[in-house]
């Protein structure tokens, strides 16, 4: 192990679609921890959608990122040197390193990770912010009621998969919608949502028509574009829209107009947005929750792990962002130390 | 005074812009009430943008309107024939009686109309359906707080009107969008608006980022179209759009796409949409509050009287469709009958 550290930055903001070519990768020399600190070595990295419009150049979430600047992303890991009694060496923990090897924690920047419902990936999703983000937004703000309607985009997606399965859980109807055969059938008979749509060779408006006779009281929206257009005339009155991703318009030049919120004001639809980072309070319930149904197996997930460390993290984000990817997109940034527990 | 009533009725769906000749002018008997009912003479009749999308064959609020049937409209009148002890002859009622000249209500389908606070037809604006909506609308909806920047499309309409005079109450800073230098001047001058940008000429998304340093926490919403995507940018995190219309899609063939959307997600806007008529219990509380200001001079109003009956009226209903009336269109129906007194 040398004393340096891969890391991958935006080289320029993309025009339109990410390709690998905005990426630059290079080593750095590998920090030192001062005090209160602690040095973690990067086990996994997670891909996700949120960061394709932050190389935009405009305003977001956050301040955009400028050329040169290292790629963000939540990241889990194993404390390598400490000098913070709370992160002792040895420790697993969750981390907002970005896509780097090593990185600094605090104990306000880092949670530790139990491993007690599984690998310590599951902190990325599942037991992390997709999983807080699926639950925050179907359960708080979609507000479900037994016998009621959902609509799930982005279906098998990291987050779209945990709302579903949590609307099976609180006894609705869940339709999702996918893109192409395979996810649509891990949907249907991995996820048991009760019917999946594939937006790249279904029509979506009569076919949700024929799903839905009793109209849709939620639909959890990752996607936008043509397909959302497609699914609004279809809400019912009273329904709750929650606005979670529009990943069809990140990689869009000009963003998709949407021709249907007429249907919001017929139908007295609300639409609900919410970014999970403003609910930290929220994540420990949420995650707990979601750990004691992750046990039972009644919350099920699939991993995509690129393996080949960091270098491939460019191509396996522009993979993501078209829909190549199949389950939760992680980049194993390392191998597993020798003392390292093997998957529960 | 003939046994007879003139009536106008939707000739066929129009398609796109709506003209005179998708009506149809007749005269009908006029109905003698039966047991519990009362014959009502029609004095104003309210022209209102929500009756466009009825004349599409879709599914609106209710069923749409088939060629031949009455145009709706809410109404105020006097009885002149009466079975029911709650509608005594000579009683000034509000009901939903559309565009003709004499209809029967109930005591549940008339509300009597106290002149307290000016005259009759104030209950088909301020002290009624329009009064109502800015009220819950803007108040219940949109969560003022004092110091927050409000926008209102259509400023200088019936709704709009009333909403962004209350956003002042509340102590917001409130800016308007209208057609015309008039209409702005109106806005401004009369109804006391901190500003109000002219949609026809004015460069919206520059001229509102320098009206809105501190970006805009509610948009009252009433016209959609590109003034609304204009808007979005400016919206502020945790901001409010209250959906109360998309005037500038009723006469459109395709509806206007919003690119937009992708600002709700970043700054976690909610939009809330409603149709009053599901909050009737809500009415009472809103129009005894705005009596009450309209008293005080505190909100004021301007109304669009069309002389000469109803024959005019499907010109008058084209003319508020593009923006052409200034203040709350109404139709004279009928001259004031002899003992009605006069405005307060």
């Amino acid at each position: 192990m040398g004393a340096d550290s891969l890391r991958v930055a935006m080289a320029d903001h993309p025009q339109g679609m990410v390709n690998e070519g905005d990426f630059l990768v290079e080593r750095t020399p590998r920090p030192a921890p001062g005090p209160g600190q602690a040095l973690v070595r990067v086990r996994y990295l997670s891909l996700d959608p949120y960061m394709r419009p932050m190389m935009n150049p405009v305003r977001s979430y956050v301040e955009p990122l400028k050329p040169g600047q290292t790629m963000p992303g939540a990241t889990v890991g194993e404390v390598v040197e400490s000098n913070e009694a709370a992160l002792p060496v040895g420790a697993h923990v969750a981390c907002m390193l970005g896509w780097q090897e090593y990185g600094l924690v605090t104990k306000d920047s880092a949670r530790i990770v139990e491993l007690s419902a599984g690998d310590i990936s599951l902190a990325l999703h599942v037991l992390g912010m997709t999983g807080a983000t699926a639950h925050y937004g179907l359960l708080r703000l979609g507000e479900p009621k037994p016998g009621e309607t959902v609509v799930v985009t982005a279906a098998s997606g990291a987050v779209g998969s945990v709302a579903g399965q949590l609307a099976k859980i609180k006894g609705c109807r869940v339709i999702g919608i996918a893109g192409g055969p395979e996810k649509c059938r891990y949907v249907t008979e991995e996820l048991g949502f009760d019917a999946c749509l594939d937006h790249r060779t279904d029509d979506i408006e009569r076919q949700l028509a024929e799903l839905t006779p009793d109209w849709v009281d939620i639909l959890f929206e990752n996607v936008g574009g043509p397909t959302f257009d497609a699914i609004l005339p279809r809400m019912n009155d009273h329904g709750r829209i929650v606005l979670c991703g529009n990943i069809s318009d990140y990689n869009r030049d000009e963003p998709y107009g949407v021709k249907g919120l007429s249907h919001l004001l017929l139908h007295r639809v609300d639409v609900r947005s919410f970014v999970i980072a403003d609910h930290r309070d929220y994540w420990p319930e949420a995650i707990g929750e979601l750990a004691a149904w992750v046990k039972e197996g009644r919350v099920r997930f699939r991993e995509d792990i690129a393996k080949g460390g960091l270098e491939g993290a460019p191509a396996a984000f522009v993979n993501m962002l078209t829909g190549r990817n199949f389950g939760k997109q992680l980049i194993e940034v390392a191998p597993p130390s020798a003392d390292r527990p093997g998957r529960s």
